[in-house]
């Protein structure tokens, strides 16, 4: 094939390798090129070792030539965030505790990806244990930014196209975040879609995976790639699971109807972002429906803290005792805080966390998806010294809903701004069909940058 | 729907209840009524609880009312052999030393099911620990004789419209034998392709899982929802697998080329069977290129039956030792031959294997399949106290290559007999392609009872 490889979707890639017009091998040399000639900057990788990834990329060119099955992502490079075991690569979880880690076996994402033919194309720097403290990624838009936290090299590896699809995960805001500030797609499917056995725990209740693409069919592809059953994970369910890229393919039988809820928070966010999606809400008119400051939703936002302090707490304080005070300033207050919270709290923020999963499971006989901010606006500058603010998705995240931030507007500095859907439970499909639907809209509507 | 809803396939019931013509409730109810009025002579049934099978039938009902995602199999009831592990049903592995035994987890493909939609109907009774000694199953199409075995109850239950589809498993042919004594389809894919984790073991090297069907459609969607990746299970492997539904329903490029050994058993055949394979081989004339009697091939057999052997006897002596001597003698013999193979011939007898399978590697460059006989004949009666000769299925078990009986013959007695296609490693689909290329060519020639 001619032109910048690195430029083909994973859909694209994947028909074309399944078409003979393309090999795995040359894809991987593309991405691995252009990684060489931009990572210097961007810092995304926290392992990659191109001989590693050839053997793959030839391995699944020779399954291709030998008329055997090919994959649904046949002979694509995928990233993982360094949170997720893989038996070839260490996996380091962005600390020094963890130098060299090797794991015994591969997280079960690990072997659905190999399932579907992929390449897995390295490791991608994370935040320390996936919570706060930075890793040294860049912004791809501007090398003065954030790429955003915690699944930074995720977020930064797709955007500067070193890989067409990466997966990373979300507590809070650690998906959303990241796509919204480096200008990707990206998704936190239904809690217990996709496992997490063989990723690093911080909280059981709310621990999430998600993945970075550069189109929303790549999105959903990448999503049903990585879902299945595992019984090894008390979220995962063995029971039909939504087909996302069907939903993305999908025309909806009739115009969605979108919800906007005015939450108390909203007034962190910078001028351009509330322009921004304010000019959304306009272009798309009657579909949306805008509700007032809801209290009981702003309070969630507490509860979802509590829940996330408590646990990472209990999971952290023996790994920082064993490893002699070793983490950072921001994990060891985390777990000071975690600490304080009785088990009568924690409890009692379950309680409101089950309420909560009641009231979304109604709401979506009413709307297919929730619009809202993804970040409060664009990247931050690395000086900040933070990966930004994760309050706009830690709500959505708590309920368990998919969450999706699409790559639609651009603020005053010129670096992308995402808008953030959410639908119901199981409803991923949907959900992706509704996104389908919003960016045609807006793209009748000129308002999209793609025009 | 109107008429006899246990006539439906798979294929044509999932559609309608994905489609709201049909319930799973009312698809169940029918085959429960069809159980109730025939399986006092069938017997294939080893546990059926109509309560626990109408509950899902129900939820999936639900689940479809909900517009939440349905499965390949949404709401199709499929049985399971007895040594298959189900929490929710005991599983005895027909043998009274398990009366009552209920397993804590449920296989790795019950899972898989459950993921599709499908309702675990109940448990099917099986030959003592799926070896010789018989079940009290009899045959639908005439109840003096035997259903075969060792998957005698999913062969029976299949046939009999009491399930569209049923699970069962091979060690030498316990799923082709049973599926052409019953006239059903039967298929025991590439070693490996589906999970055994879960399932009652004779022989690590040899067990493998199948099951049987109606139609080949229904057999390919049945293999595909099975087939999983299981790190659990050592011959299980994280690779691209085969569709074989994709592979039934497709068009072959060109016509296929069809091998046929004339092995040395061969002269056990019965005359109808002999007569009834020569007839097919005609009809599809310059397709199938006939080999002599290949002497290596037939030396299989006896390696298929010291590794079998030895295997079973060193699963089976402790458990006949801790339950005081209960087996039958079928298997007392066969712990007793397998104990006194030494760990020389033993391993000779893998080696050979090892050279088998890298022959057959070599073979499928040339062919698209292999046709043989799935059994000697018609079903033995009864009285012979046997569920007949594994000797058309040994060979091919062995070498772990997906194997496929079709229903094409009728034999001296009214009874059908099958013809059995072999494909190569992980070719499963091309073998369902080749399959329905068959039926078809068949089909132009009126040699098949269906025109």
């Amino acid at each position: 094939m001619k032109g910048d490889l690195t430029t083909l979707s994973a859909v694209e890639a994947a028909q074309a390798i399944r078409d003979g017009r393309l090999s795995s091998e040359a894809l991987v040399r593309a991405c691995l090129d252009r990684i060489a000639a931009t990572d210097d900057v961007i810092r995304a990788w926290a392992f990659l070792d191109p001989e590693l990834a050839l053997v793959q990329a030839r391995e699944m060119d020779r399954i291709r030539k030998s008329g055997k099955a090919v994959g649904a992502l046949h002979g694509v490079p995928v990233g993982l965030k360094d949170i997720i075991d893989t038996r070839f690569m260490p996996t380091e979880c962005g600390t020094p505790i963890f130098a060299g880690r090797m794991p015994e076996a591969d997280a079960t994402i690990v072997n659905r990806l190999r399932e579907a033919g992929a390449v897995i194309m390295g490791k991608l720097s994370t935040a320390e244990f996936a919570y706060l403290h930075p890793t040294n990624t860049t912004n791809p838009h501007d090398a003065a930014h954030t790429p955003g936290g915690s699944s930074s090299g995720s977020a930064a590896a797709v955007a500067a196209r070193h890989v067409p699809l990466a997966v990373g995960t979300q507590t809070g805001g650690s998906v959303i975040r990241p796509a919204s500030f480096c200008g990707t797609y990206g998704a936190k499917p239904t809690r217990g879609l996709i496992p997490r056995t063989g990723l690093f725990r911080t909280s059981a209740t709310l621990d999430q995976v998600g993945g970075f693409a550069n189109t929303l069919e790549d999105m959903a592809l990448l999503i049903d790639v990585l879902g299945c059953f595992d019984p090894t994970d008390p979220d995962s369910f063995a029971r039909p699971r939504p087909g996302l890229l069907d939903g993305a393919r999908a025309t909806a039988p009739v115009e969605p109807d979108i919800a906007w809820f005015d939450l108390p928070f909203h007034d962190r966010l910078t001028p351009d972002a509330a322009a921004g999606l304010e000019a959304v809400i306009d272009a798309l008119g009657a579909r949306v429906e805008r509700f007032p400051a809801a209290p009981q939703l702003a309070e969630l936002v507490g509860v979802h803290k509590t829940i996330y302090d408590y646990e990472i707490a209990r999971q952290m304080a023996p790994i920082n005792t064993e490893h002699g005070n070793r983490v950072s300033p921001e994990m060891r207050e985390a777990i000071s805080r975690g600490h304080a919270i009785s088990d009568g709290q924690y409890q009692d923020a379950l309680g409101v966390k089950a309420s909560a999963d009641a009231f979304f499971t109604g709401h979506f006989n009413d709307f297919d998806a929730i619009m809202a901010p993804s970040a409060s606006g664009e990247a931050l500058p690395l000086s900040d010294g933070s990966t930004g603010d994760a309050v706009y998705c830690t709500i959505w995240t708590l309920a368990g809903l998919p969450c999706l931030t699409l790559p639609l507007l651009v603020g005053d500095s010129g670096l992308p701004i995402g808008v953030q859907l959410i639908g119901g439970v199981e409803e991923d499909d949907r959900l992706m069909r509704t996104a389908a639907w919003v960016q045609r809209a807006l793209a009748a509507e000129e308002l999209t940058e793609e025009e």
